[in-house]
């Protein structure tokens, strides 16, 4: 590469379909990149902003390069200089030269045209020829051969998903840890269950932790199950499905090459390419899953905001960690803000879930040309989640303290405990109890004790925490024998 | 009508464009009717279901017929038994002969073929003839003279939108003056006002049911202006709104009609009708408001059910009436229903929102086929949203009571006091004293005079309530003076 | 029964929490029912309209009686009556005594306490005695015995789920049968496929259909998949989930019972009752993934119309079935009314999605307070669904018809051939022709011939069918063999 | 400043709440900011991608500072120092220090505290003071004087948004101009207006067009109405609306000062500030409007796809302009990018709306803690909106050109002709007539006259272009003149 300042190139100039077009000197990208960046200028953010899916197009490029090269199809000089020209990308190299928008019409061929063109120009750099050479290394003859954007493009965003889901699991079994490493901290504070925001019946703290670490484990399972859905690939049915133009082996050559080149052994050729060419029933999928994951994530931050309301006037039974001040007014006010950051990620996904979901039902006929909306929703999705995720873990989950005193105080002022002695003393009487308790404002023990109902060994029997949580459980029988 | 049993009568033939069919010998609906019968059988929810609208269609179809009449095009027999069928209607007789599912496909065209069928037998009847004598008074020839489902069926929907926007805004006012009438009880309780379900600085209970009051009433203005576009009629318009084969007098004549029959003396004729057969922006728009009202009225039910948590280990602020036992197990539990029941109303019309957004976006070229599921939509959605808020104001809101001990301790507990200290003290001081309070968990009152940063007199002129409350309100300078 | 009129027997009067109560003399229902009806006067469905969820409440009404008599919790002769009870609900009898709103606070204890009533006084009649007594069969003590609503609410909603999911799944089947049937038909037929909207290379008519049986085919998968997540109950967990006056036998013993009754022998209860009782995750991907089988079927639904339209001035490569008269104006017109429901129950079911979503995210600590509107979301989804598909089936795809005129005459005017070409006469040659073909309005075959680019026989083997339809796919080594 | 390299700058330290923390030196930004950039790593996309609230922000402060200079409550050369501070923001400067991720926790506190800190460290250097002297000028005392987020940050998004909103109206007008162009240059075009996709009566393309400009303007006076909305604000009410702390008269004043500075004269005070500070209903209202200009504008890009839908094999009545290669497979294929594009973005903002919907949901008590998300929805939806709707006039609409061959040809064998031979030869006989027509594959009108139901000249007259099209109607009885 020259080192005269870029500005001081003459652009290239370029043809295709439309035509002639300046192509800035130094650019990887071509003609129709060019072009697709004039007609989209929408959201400033462009594909560059997704490496996942820069690394991904270039494997699935090299797959195919190296396909058909096998198949006699490429020439090996040119097949290797694309391969290296993809290992590049992979390495995460030149994605500055991914520059069309990422809300771009044309189901992804913007995408799959700017990935041909760079791969192009740095293979012909590698063969030491010119920018824009494409007589030499043609960004459609030879990096697009057998392919049309109609199998590349949800292949790799199918590989780069796939890729971004594993890292979501791995950071949702880190907040899972957390959860439960609280779980055992808090395993022996016993606390009022509540439901519908009443008062019910007693649990442990720890018991609330640990469903939160258990529900979450639920969703590692989901996703899997999901991704795997994501490996089942189109490629090779070049524009429709039917595989026109494509060689007979390179269907078969191209998805060994994916899967020794992505390291994910399952990936495999949809039965029905046709089918499998226009339905994105998987990215709705998995982006229902990802709306699962954010609605029990939110629920779970209500909760610990609902928890830590107060300090005072509130619940007030755990404090979260303080992350930084919470008022330009109010002072020693410390906020919840690191749930509220989760709760607002989990609104940001239920909403792209829409979007997703519409771009799905808007697909027609042979193919879905809102691919790239949908691609969009779901690498935000899956990369704020998981950000949020790690978040929660890291700035809040693991400084959660509890709150011993007011715990115990809550504990023993709720008329909560009239249920575990239903056995005991029956519903009526403990119905009795109950009300008793709250219009004279006192626990539920002393009444029961002051009435003669039970006497203190049978009240700590039935209180006992072992019992009341449902470690050991006595059931109307038990008290009998 | 005869007593013969009906089982009895052998069933009438009818024609229509699929040939012959039967229809049931008593039966007022014809053969469109029993066709559409078959072809839907959906949800089991008949469009009889909803009265609003049978009742709009029978206004239209009086103003057609009145129309026709005085512009020669119809025979006044005819159009008086027609007119005479429309006020039976009207009137809520034979809403049991609506017998098409609510969902449907066919732009409401079998909406209309029902009102169409339905109206011709009853003129019939009026006129001393049988059943499906159509050659006397023809479903299409006479009642849907001028007329086509494109303009006749969006021409009830809005006029029966417009009755259920006036239920809802009535009933939303009744709910507003609950509110300001708990306002005004609650005035004079101080409380600690809570952001981020933090402590923060004090209010009065009062102002916060104030809030609810004045919200509420932003609500009715909205759906007012949403109820004004509904206004604009596409009457006159036919199948596309080129208005083909409608007499030039038509449009005016039955605009004048409509106006006399509904009351509705702002009815006017859409400028541009091809827009305004194929458009449904109106209909986006009032659901647009629903889901707004929705989202309101779920937000104070969730405050409500907060405020209410408890009644021990909550913020136990508030006590909702009591209206039915709250659990098959807890005895004594009472269960915030009515705002519960509330927030699922605002989840369904949430929902129902977007069902509307998806059909409307779905319409193609010169109609959106999809009507009927908005107007299902919206109907159900203003039903239900009405019912919500009569048995919010009626069940709860009206019997809330104030937990005035907890409230007194609350504030007197509160760190949020500390805030009002600040242009007194100043924002360090103030900071300090909190971060104390809390950890020895001491009223803030108390460690300003034992640090004898203020006196008692000084204190009392700053936690006054009514500048705390904003009802007198001291800026820093105030305290110089 | 006697046969005094109903109106002459004077309302018998229960107790509850709240105070005694008027009950119609010959109601099985009783105080807390009569309670929850006037409470929740919303929708106008109640919940005897889910005949899955009613016998799914008996099921587990009779499994909880059957564990408890076999505990030795439960008297036989009242185990009995109430085992009675519960097998004629499950039969479909007294239904109509389920008369709470289906739109209703308070987490369904409304319904299962209806539930507990209706079966406590069917109970009573099957004892001999009158209704009402209930020193003899209480609803909680004996029929609600070991049970909490949050842990029987769940299980019924589930086990009546799990039926609905399989009636869906096996309509989907018959519709699915129906496109296979359609692609054995149409499988010599060639058409243009579309990308885009815009033509693109050719395939068979059969081969659309086909996609479209696969397409459902894997909906079916996904759908049993998420029928088995349901398989995880609560049952035993009483309040919260910890068990709290539950025999520790009880849990076992109501599983085995549960799975002999529903004969679904893959129930489990869940390894965390905890996070099982306050979870509603299952609910979330059950409709996560009837969203995308509605998703899925509104795009199908889509390209049958768009495939149909016309019949002149559209696509019109297939006719639908007429199944009514179209317009009220227009002569001879037939509209896609079939696909229209289809698409709108569609919007329907997206919109059912997000008030579950919104539910799901509403529930707070111990329990989700609003899973009636998510069990009403979601029956009504897979109702509405499994019609709509059966209507599909029965009423659209097999009376489809191609026309075949217009499908050859597409494929041979059609530009999309010119990619065929590309392998022997270049993408540059191609796209000449292809410009040219559309200049001048002429077949690409002829400018081929005429420019001397391929001679018939080349042409006519680039252009088998079998080629362009992939069944034997040449690629451009092929051509130099 | 100097010219030492940044990384020679040792950091600066700073206090708050929390303790210390170090500053990079030569941020303008101070220690909030650093905590907050630190607790949220979500998106990426920082607040300084939203240029207009950064001004707004600016707006406020100045505001601010004006007041409490005017108040007594500022020393005036502190307060100026803070004005040009903020008239620097304004004019565009230092937006790269608005560091902290524009999806945060804390209802916006760390955005108005990066504002204050910047602010504070721009009044210091123009007081030729160092960084972090807060005793000078401090970001709290002096910046914030008599605010709180909870004020400061709805009203400076509210101005934010109205700049945006007016932006894309004025974007809607021109496209509704390109569309009013093309309805003019089609005004003698005539084509066959479809319902449900089937063939209806004739129209002119230009009244397609027309209708599109018509529904435009429908929206821009829809958004005009929602941005007054935008114009009540809540300045002044502090914490949570009861004006704790502020100066008795800072709200006239600032108010006065705000229309000043934005040039906005309907800026009102809202009457309840306590309502105001935690209702976001003008939020979820004007929302709700962007989600129906998204559903119409995605309506009108459906229309232009399909009209332009072949070229050959479809309904190719109009043509796009070619923006760009449409295949990296298929030669000469040119899709419809743009309106696909602005699909996408109407997808994408419906996403957003139902974010801002369940964000204002959960606001709770005092305060809407989730008003980020809202903002950065809005925002987003606003600028893409606008982009797109330019990016539809100016790389499409302009260009539309008419197929006026397929148009005639559509016309002249279009069964939807029949209708209006309607009131001349009957409806059963124009029913013959189209059922004949469509079965022999001929034309209405030579039917017709073979048939001698009419001559030329009665068919010239029902079947001019004017009575078509609706502007000249006769009706039935005008025949008979």
């Amino acid at each position: 590469m020259t080192h005269t300042p870029a500005f001081l190139h003459p652009p290239r100039r370029e043809h295709d379909l439309l035509g002639e077009i300046e192509v800035p000197a130094l650019a990887y990208y071509g003609a129709h990149t060019v072009r697709a960046v004039r007609n989209f200028r929408i959201s400033g953010t462009l594909i560059s902003a997704y490496p996942r899916l820069i690394a991904a197009l270039a494997v699935v490029k090299q797959a195919a390069a190296q396909s058909n090269r096998e198949l006699g199809l490429l020439e090996p000089r040119i097949a290797d200089a694309i391969v290296t020209a993809c290992e590049r990308l992979r390495a995460g190299e030149l994605h500055d030269q991914f520059v069309v928008d990422s809300i771009q019409g044309g189901a992804g061929t913007s995408t799959n045209m700017n990935a041909n063109e760079v791969i192009a120009n740095l293979a012909l750099e590698d063969l030491g020829r010119p920018r824009g050479e494409y007589v030499t290394v043609h960004p459609l003859d030879h990096v697009n051969l057998g392919q049309s954007t109609n199998d590349v493009y949800p292949t790799a965003v199918k590989l780069a998903l796939d890729g971004a889901v594993t890292a979501l699991v791995a950071e949702i079994a880190v907040l899972r840890a957390a959860f439960s490493a609280k779980a055992t901290e808090f395993a022996d504070l016993l606390t009022i269950g509540r439901t519908q925001l009443q008062d019910a019946v007693p649990m442990t703290l720890g018991q609330g932790f640990a469903a939160y670490a258990v529900t979450l484990g639920e969703d590692e399972t989901r996703l899997n199950e999901a991704r795997l859905l994501l490996h089942e690939l189109n490629l090779g049915g070049t524009a429709i499905g039917t595989a026109l133009n494509a060689d007979p082996g390179y269907r078969e050559h191209a998805l060994t090459a994916l899967r020794a080149l992505s390291g994910i052994e399952t990936l495999t050729s949809a039965p029905d390419l046709i089918e499998a060419t226009q339905d994105t029933g998987v990215f709705v999928q998995l982006s229902g899953v990802l709306k699962r994951v954010a609605v029990k994530l939110s629920k779970i931050c209500n909760d610990l905001r609902l928890l830590s309301s107060g300090p005072r006037a509130g619940f007030g039974e755990i404090t979260l960690p303080a992350r930084q001040a919470g008022s330009s007014i109010m002072p020693g006010k410390v906020n919840p803000v690191i749930p509220e950051v989760v709760n607002q990620i989990a609104f940001e996904i239920i909403g792209h879930d829409l979007t997703v979901t519409m771009a799905a039902e808007a697909g027609q006929l042979q193919l879905n040309a809102f691919e790239p909306i949908i691609a969009r929703g779901l690498f935000d999705s899956l990369d704020h989640l998981t950000a949020g995720v790690t978040t929660l873990a890291d700035h809040c989950v693991r400084g959660i303290t509890a709150n011993t005193e007011r715990l115990a105080h809550n504990m023993s002022t709720s008329i909560g405990l009239a249920t575990a002695l239903n056995p005991a003393i029956g519903y009526a009487n403990a119905t009795a109890i109950a009300r008793q308790a709250l219009e004279q404002d006192r626990p539920i023990t002393d009444l029961v004790l002051e009435q003669g109902l039970l006497d203190g060994t049978q009240l700590a029997e039935l209180l006992s925490p072992a019992r009341l949580t449902g470690r050991v459980t006595a059931g109307p029988g038990a008290e009998e024998a």
